[in-house]
């Protein structure tokens, strides 16, 4: 086949995705939306402006917002709609993180090397700077820019994301039956719901969103929600792993936290052999689930394997 | 002028409203929605779910989703949308509610005369189920029935209700200054802003939401936001003034507890006798407001007259 050129058009050449490089990138990308985004820390009331700040720039992976990103591209998505998106995702991300910290909830006192925003601001500050996060991520999400006849689909991203984060199988569920097992025997179907609930459920909305907003037909947004699910439960099952695997300074956190206070993990009801070859195969699970996007599933591929590889 | 039948066609004859069954009838009709819409306290985590019935059904007086079924049903709303906008009206005040009450912010043992939500479910429950109640407010909204071409009024009443209870002028930045105030000297600007953010935006949201949803025109979409912000204001005004006539059986909780704390109230900055005088003065601009409505704008004028002379 020619071109209007007269020379052979080609297959574009696909080199092999350097994803650490790709995923350095694109939180350089979502870095700079939400620092225009998020109040300036001048505005008043300063103080809660600040908290915010503090910690959604705290030095996260901003892996969900990557996902959204690299789902979004690879079904050619618009990115001013997808970096709107990839914000909220953080922005929530954030908020639960400020909150599951309190002394009330986990209890940390540090967080990626730094102290945690009710160490620094205080507790009644990170309770509304998390509860002002949260309140600010649907904001957002309500201002995600798109076409005229596609109003419908922003309420459905809107929708997707809640429920995600709510309490029926979604990230405050997860939190909860988190907490009420601590300490206790759990059963495989609580673990389950935990690591699918607190943290799988909002990397596989990630996922779905940027699938919904990019216009992805059913196929397309089914094979994407099983690989979300999958890639959802494998990271949290690697973050059981490295706080037993990983020093403190890999962690930013204190390690081997999880064994001392008896919490549901995977190393705790599989060993750590198992509990890492139960993500191994969630992971080339969810790489296959992707081959139907070709090339421009490879990046997504890439964060997949990523997951099971990360070693902070 | 005559219809039909040959009868001389009337204006409708306009009844005073009892403002008192109104307002039993309406609250009746919110409880009947949201009892229908919380998740069962039998589903799993079940906790959580209590938690969040037990706060949400406490005896609140469903001020705000009064006022917007009263704004909705004043300009020909549809009642079914108008009814999920008012669930998540009261579900995002119970959440607030439920937040400030927690030991870190204001530490109130009762509510209601009920023990709060920290002392009857501990602090971490309470955290979460403040945390559900907010993401289940958005999830509402972005199920509220709409017809085909109103999905992007949708989205703007949920931007409007998530900017009502943000940092900036919404509720969280005021709950902000009033922690931040408390104790200390305070100027009319602080006070100011701590009334019209922490209660009166999310009760001018209430109103401005429903008109929105119910087609409002520009004009009276104007008035109606000045007639929310008037109510919204005066509202918090006679709490000030309740929280040292009252008794605590009136109240639900003990009384006198501004002075004690050292809050930023009307009555500390004003005194009594101009606190009241304010209030009423701005309940009359309200009424004014809304005269445009004509014989429909009575139960609006009403709940507005109520709001100065209520006694709890």
């Amino acid at each position: 086949m020619k071109d209007g050129t007269g020379r052979a058009a080609q297959t574009p050449k696909v080199d092999k995705v350097d994803i650490a490089e790709y995923m350095q990138r694109q939180k350089k990308l979502v870095d700079s939306f939400l620092d225009d985004y998020l109040p300036s820390p001048k505005l008043y009331p300063e103080v809660i402006h600040e908290a915010m700040r503090y910690s959604v720039f705290a030095g996260g992976k901003r892996i969900r917002p990557i996902l959204a990103l690299a789902t979004g591209e690879a079904l050619g998505g618009d990115l001013r709609a997808l970096i709107a998106l990839a914000g909220a995702l953080e922005l929530i991300h954030t908020y639960s993180l400020i909150h599951d910290d309190l002394p009330a909830l986990d209890d940390d006192d540090l967080r990626r090397g730094q102290p945690t925003a009710h160490k620094r601001f205080g507790e009644a500050t990170a309770i509304l700077a998390g509860d002002a996060l949260l309140t600010l991520a649907f904001q957002l999400l309500a201002e995600i820019p798109v076409s005229e006849n596609q109003h419908e689909l922003k309420i459905k991203v809107i929708h997707k994301v809640a429920r995600a984060i709510g309490t029926s199988c979604g990230m405050v569920g997860g939190q909860v039956v988190d907490l009420t097992t601590q300490g206790k025997p759990f059963t495989r179907e609580q673990l389950n719901y935990i690591h699918s609930s607190k943290t799988g459920a909002l990397i596989q909305a990630s996922v779905q969103s940027a699938a919904l907003l990019s216009n992805a037909d059913q196929a397309a947004r089914s094979a994407l929600a099983t690989f979300g699910a999958s890639i959802g439960l494998a990271f949290q099952i690697v973050d059981d792993i490295l706080d037993i695997e990983g020093t403190p300074e890999q962690l930013g956190k204190s390690s081997g936290k999880d064994r001392v206070e008896k919490k549901a993990t995977y190393p705790a009801m599989y060993g750590l052999e198992t509990s890492r070859e139960i993500a191994k195969n969630l992971v080339e699970d969810a790489v296959h689930e992707v081959a139907f996007l070709g090339a421009r599933g490879e990046v997504l591929r890439e964060l997949a394997r990523f997951i099971s590889i990360r070693r902070f």
